[in-house]
């Protein structure tokens, strides 16, 4: 692309980022990006050759490691026969992706609507289960993320929704997460028990017969990695049967592996009627997201037209992007290392550090998805400044790992291919800078 | 991806696509997509090696046509290095890429936000204009498309918008088209003057205090390739500038080459404050689109956080597909092919077709971006039934010639790259067909 030696290319990178891109959630000015060039694995690095051990898997989306080399083939035998088609006609690489995300899904599910990402795949469930119920209004909770755009952007129940709340028909309650309960609850099943009777009561107060679905992330992610309490997802199940309501599960950030399953929901006694995925998928490597649609719902456009669409609805690129990752998933047992990795040293691991550092309030998660909430005072549980979570990031990024924080939370997230090895570099690494002095 | 023979590779992509794949703005039963597997230039085929002159640029999208040597190049280079990456960091190709479209958009416009197509382009560019003007409503045409997600499906004019309104804030109002005037005008200077003058009363009734932007198609595309009437543009940005109110250029489909140059405003004296794109920006090989933000709309997040953001955005391997293809672009002429194409080949060819057959009510068009309005009458100017357009839908696959249609249009919008020999067989199958016995 340019002549430049290798420091001068991040030099370049910096030079042009600062004058011409305008990042996503951020103030610009002063922006001093990590500049990244390439990976491989659990690794990535600038041009000059300094790298990271990325558990962050970068916005948790490169479930299969960077550049895995079946995904990236796939990529290459597809761009030299066909990137990019219109939706209304039939490609293989797009029936075949199809047909690999429904043989992984319950049965009854047999229909993918393919979209760009995860924020329109929310958009065009939320569209599905408002016209299939004919009812106006989508509950979800005030800790989720569902995306960006119009709808998906209000259905969010966290700060991201405020500057964007120009549609109606959101209400929003409260999820159980027994660390800061909202329902002053002491165990976890008095949690679950008491956010089911909240939603019931945010059901009845909205009036049911107005509320087409609830959509949730099975285990809400930027959130807090807030596992479900035992039984609530199966309650909020019968309480959304009792009352005609759908339930749409985000599986956008917890599926394909990142829960240590195909789908997070497997966990939890839970069939949905639609779920929402990305990421995971093919790890990013060429966007996409989608819909996969129950049996019951996809048969209510057999003969009616369905107002939704977009042009790069099941791109072939993406599409056998999909068909490389799940492949490779399947046959090298990818979704069953996050489990492992997960049950045996992730877990155990930041048990350790939480044993040895009081900042760490909880620890909480399973497969490769996990969160260290940092506290200022565990008895009274009050979140690290962000001042002190700046400071452990940069510690952190200083010493050659790459981390996912959010609010006063660093999120392990590494990809599902991570290894015992490099599990244990990140929690020598954790331990390291969880042991400077923070607080000044 | 399987080991059957071409021929059942048809057969199988049929297969998958019915049991599996869930389609656009589409009635899903009874579906019998055309199979696409590969394609070079303005052709595309299907396994068993039957191949289709493609004027639909699949969905307008294909400007650089298929399979551009030198962008698969760049997705093949790319693919080796990083295709993925998170927004927060800096990267390369992504900087590349933006410099590349702030270089081709007017002085002052200095900052990309990368989305991941149209839709979240347009998304994006309303929440811009809302939050720098403080002010609510968005004033769009009704005949028009801006996207499938919450406020650009709202945006959207067109019929699509109805079964989507869930987003507050919208104002719909006509634009000019002299051929079906909502003025009651007779010549292309009474349509511009009159649409000027109802725009601005919708203004004034609305309340200018409340509007934040006008969203526009500088040339509305898939509502018919409307040509803007001598004046117009220019007079929008008069009303919107003595009332405070922003512009935003929708140039998803029109933009990048199809209408003969970089930007179509550049020939409608308009300077927007938000360009939104997609398509032809990269020919969608790999999904991306964006808002080019004036630099100052841009300042206003210099130290406030942007309500916004994606996973994709700024994705490697899309950026990548950017650069490979505005350098081709610009290198091999191909914007000017276009403009030349439409000069020289289409428009007359278009014209000849006219004088010949009176189901064409109009020609309207420029660069490789032309519409062909057919009638039923050409006094009336009634339009053709959704039958008559079946047929000649069905008669041009037949013959070789994949076209698009919208409502009673065949819309003449074949890559940038198109030849004159292409045209030439073009204008022959559609003079074949419109010279068939059409109405039963």
């Amino acid at each position: 692309m340019t002549d430049l030696d290798l420091s001068e290319l991040d030099d370049r990178t910096r030079e042009l980022d600062a004058a011409h891109v305008f990042h996503s959630w951020s103030a610009q000015a002063g922006l001093n990006p990590l500049v990244i060039a390439g990976g491989a694995g659990s690794r990535v690095w600038d041009h000059a050759g300094r790298s990271w051990l990325d558990f962050s898997s970068q916005l948790v989306n490169t479930n299969i490691g960077h550049q895995h080399p079946a995904v990236i083939a796939a990529i290459h035998e597809q761009a030299d026969l066909l990137t990019t088609v219109a939706p209304a006609t039939a490609n293989l690489a797009r029936g075949e992706a199809a047909k690999r995300i429904t043989d992984r899904a319950p049965a009854g599910f047999n229909k993918v609507f393919f979209t760009n990402g995860g924020a329109d795949a929310n958009e065009n469930a939320i569209r599905m289960a408002r016209l299939f119920t004919g009812r106006d209004k989508i509950l979800s909770t005030y800790r989720s993320y569902h995306g960006n755009t119009g709808a998906a952007v209000v259905a969010t129940g966290d700060w991201r929704r405020i500057p964007n709340e120009y549609a109606r028909g959101h209400v929003h309650f409260f999820g159980p997460w027994l660390y800061r309960s909202e329902f002053w609850a002491t165990t976890p099943e008095q949690e679950s028990e008491r956010a089911l009777r909240h939603l019931e009561r945010v059901i009845q107060s909205e009036g049911p017969s107005s509320i087409a679905a609830i959509l949730i992330e099975t285990i809400p992610g930027t959130a807090g990695v807030l596992i479900p309490p035992p039984g609530y997802l199966a309650g909020v199940r019968e309480i959304a049967d009792r009352y005609g309501i759908l339930i749409i599960t985000d599986e956008v950030m917890c599926g394909f592996g990142r829960a240590g399953r195909w789908f997070a929901f497997e966990g939890y006694d839970l069939v949905p009627d639609l779920i929402t995925f990305a990421k995971g998928v093919n790890s990013g490597y060429v966007p996409a997201g989608g819909v996969i649609i129950s049996d019951a719902i996809a048969a209510t456009w057999d003969t009616a037209v369905f107002p939704g669409g977009l042009t790069y609805s099941g791109h072939p690129l993406a599409m056998a992007a999909i068909v490389g990752a799940l492949d490779a998933m399947s046959s090298e047992g990818i979704v069953e290392n996050a489990a492992r990795v997960g049950r045996e040293a992730i877990g155990p691991g930041l048990e350790e550090l939480f044993a040895k550092h009081d900042i760490i309030g909880e620890v909480r998660g399973e497969g490769v998805f996990w969160a260290l909430e940092l506290v200022a005072d565990r008895e009274t549980r009050e979140p690290v400044s962000a001042a002190v979570i700046g400071r452990i990031k940069g510690a952190l990024v200083e010493r050659g790992l790459l981390p996912f924080v959010a609010e006063n939370r660093i999120h392990v997230v590494p990809p599902c291919t991570v290894t015992d090895d490099e599990v244990a570099e990140a929690l020598a690494t954790y331990d390291e800078v969880l042991s400077l002095p923070l607080v000044e």
